[in-house]
């Protein structure tokens, strides 16, 4: 063992109720009046920073930054991860408090204990556990935490842009991300890009009385779901013209390999509770999760309990974009179909979403692959999957284009930890596994060459 | 100037401040936090029957009930009208305290001046004004007043199957209804029917992350949007297999009378604030609002604002119907399609709501129609139009099956005084003529014989 190793061990349960004391400040970037809450947390992490050795650490705009690049001739790379949290929703549906941390023998319940503060603390505690043992880190690092992923980092892409000396690295590791299994690691070569849209469909000045009108106007909540019909098939397939340009169909050797992992159709429908999986034909379910692109109405709202011809209606719509597909690109497509599909007597408006993500894809042969198998073998005991996710995260495709460097995803979570819901968790087993495998990761990057 | 005229003149003022006391009474009926209101409403009418000369007059049940009988030999007419009120919504959008009557010098502003407490307290201000002038009245009447009619009279059937003999009568006159403009009286002919239905669309366990799931399972909004969608034709013909069986096309003479009234698209499509009107191919406006069934998505809700495929997602639906449907029949033909277009990998609930009403015509040569002509052309110095209503009367249908006798619709309202709004208003003269021309009916119908 080595002696990083022996220190992470040896302050396990200091490690640990700091993490409770992360988790207890309530983040959530998405309510404005929690805003407090998020600077809290940013200087909560600037303070670790500094306890850890790490140099120049404090709070810059939206990010938490800090570096220790005293390791000459030998790579830089920029840890990455969040320390704001999703909104906890209805309290009464957790079994804990969410901001009060609960600590049962293998797990740890709280908003954020997964996505991402029990994540992003693990590099900070490696990078501590080696300085005080050896007194170096086998590579150089920078450190870039923000405060607003979970509202699509909206002042990050310029921080980035007028920072890139500053955050100049070979790689960046994300501490946002997942593994397979309990007991099963993975690679994650890339994720979905992401755009957004609004829909508002206008009718009326105001809601009518559906018996004296009903028949003489045209109904804005029927006007809304003929669009939105209009935009898809049975199967999910979406009816955009133009929306699959670009698209490349999988090659034979990704789909064998998709093809032999142990995923099981009728437990993944199971564990979500439906009578069967429904989407576009051909396409295995991991291959339309990570794979194929797509287009879901998130919300859909409109006139009342009444007996009314609604005013207006309104829908939120997502789209999940694949490499061969821009984001802007796809929205102009969607505003062209709207625009030819408007049903009479009504006026639609599109709106654009910020936060919109390019798809990304890790080069399969890039060699910080390498290492993280070999680190997640060693942490695990098994060989690493080689797998894409379907969510986006649009920091990658950002990092490559402002600093020229691949984003490798190095997180621990699991897709059970209900990181967007209620009783969000965290497996202690997955943070334990994590600080050995980022203990190893920044070892085998000593010799990282692009 | 007869008798009972002057009296309504000379107790002008007393009546009006009565009926702000009436006003007053939040007698809200789709609230149960207002239910001692609906009974304190109850009350004041009750009190009020037997201050004008009405006997036996009290609250029985959901209703109050009084009755005059002492004209032998003359026609026993039964007065309907509701002292219950809509939900007066957002206080805000109010210019005055919905329950504190405002008074214009033509207008009177409160929840329920128009709908219905200002037209049903005309007939009792006639039969206190005959009583105490002649000591008679020309007819025997009953009065039936509920308090459950904006809540879809959900007591008022048993009530009236059970007491035939008390409600026995040659014709039932309602105080709810209106008339086509300020200066014009129409006798309203007919009504259509209602039937409603929720549609309850159920897929994962819980809402799942868009990212992650999006393209492996059906996604509920879709589900219920396909389904909606499948039920009407671009044009809101309905799409339901049997929706029409039974429904006759309206004769060529009715679609004269109604080509010939003064209504203008134009007018109405500016009042309505939408750039055009849209219905049913080969039927003008007002065809389509009296004459041809409706199916109309009342509301739609699913979903967040966050990138989820939804768990559920649910709308509210209203069928307005014409002779030759029975609402009963039309819901099981709407359960039929559902049943065969359930999109796959989701389950769907239909759930028929109580409160169904049959479509009604009055016989076009009922005696009673020449009467409240004459009634309304001495009121307003015009022959009135014959028209009809696309709202719904479930009271008509029932009193015509359980008591034999056909309805007159006898109110004074007009389409614009946003009697389900913010707002409402009565018109003063509406008011005045609408005592005018009860006083006039009732001496009209002594002679009247069915």
């Amino acid at each position: 063992m080595r002696e990083w190793e022996h220190y992470l061990l040896a302050n396990r349960e200091r490690h640990l109720t700091e993490l409770c004391d992360f988790l207890r400040i309530p983040s959530v970037s998405a309510q404005p009046s929690h805003r407090r809450e998020v600077d809290r947390a940013a200087h909560w992490v600037a303070h670790r920073l500094l306890r850890a050795g790490i140099e120049n650490a404090g709070v810059r705009g939206p990010v938490v930054y800090g570096d220790w690049l005293h390791a000459p001739g030998r790579p830089t790379v920029l840890i990455y991860g969040h320390f704001d949290v999703e909104p906890p929703g209805d309290p009464e549906r957790w079994t804990h408090p969410p901001f009060q941390p609960h600590l049962t023998s293998d797990r740890i319940y709280a908003r954020g204990a997964s996505d991402d503060k029990g994540n992003m603390q693990i590099p900070i505690l490696v990078a501590e556990a080696m300085l005080r043992t050896a007194g170096r880190l086998p590579v150089n690092i920078r450190c870039l935490f923000e405060g607003q992923e979970e509202v699509g980092s909206p002042d990050l892409p310029a921080f980035v842009a007028s920072n890139r000396h500053l955050l100049a690295c070979d790689l960046v590791v994300s501490a946002d991300g997942g593994q397979w299994a309990e007991d099963q690691p993975a690679l994650t070569l890339g994720c979905r890009g992401l755009a957004a849209f609004n829909l508002r469909v206008r009718g009326p000045r105001s809601d009518l009385h559906s018996g004296v009108y009903g028949g003489t106007v045209q109904n804005p909540v029927h006007a809304l779901v003929r669009l939105l019909d209009s935009m898809r098939g049975p199967d999910g397939t979406v009816a955009v013209d133009g929306f699959y340009d670009g698209v490349e169909e999988p090659p034979p050797w990704q789909r064998a390999a998709i093809a032999n992992l142990p995923h099981c159709d009728n437990t993944y429908r199971t564990e979500l509770g439906v009578d069967q999986l429904v989407g576009e034909k051909g396409y295995a379910t991991l291959e339309r999760s990570w794979l194929r692109p797509t287009l879901e109405v998130n919300g859909i709202w409109g006139g009342s309990e009444t007996a009314v011809v609604p005013a207006e209606a309104r829908a939120a719509v997502t789209c999940r974009l694949v490499p061969g597909q821009e984001p802007g690109r796809i929205l102009g497509r969607i505003e062209a179909h709207v625009h030819t599909h408007v049903p009479p007597g009504v006026q639609v408006e599109i709106e654009r979403l910020p936060g919109t993500a390019d798809p990304y894809r890790m080069p399969a042969d890039h060699p910080a692959n390498r290492a993280a198998a070999e680190a997640l073998r060693e942490a695990y005991g098994r060989v690493p999957l080689e797998v894409a996710m379907g969510a986006s995260l649009p920091v990658c495709a950002l990092f490559r284009e402002q600093l020229g460097a691949e984003t490798l995803l190095f997180g621990f979570g699991l897709d059970d930890e209900n990181i967007h819901g209620p009783n969000e968790f965290f497996r202690l087993r997955s943070w334990e596994r994590g600080q050995l495998a980022w203990g190893r990761l920044l070892e085998e990057l000593e010799d990282f060459h692009v």
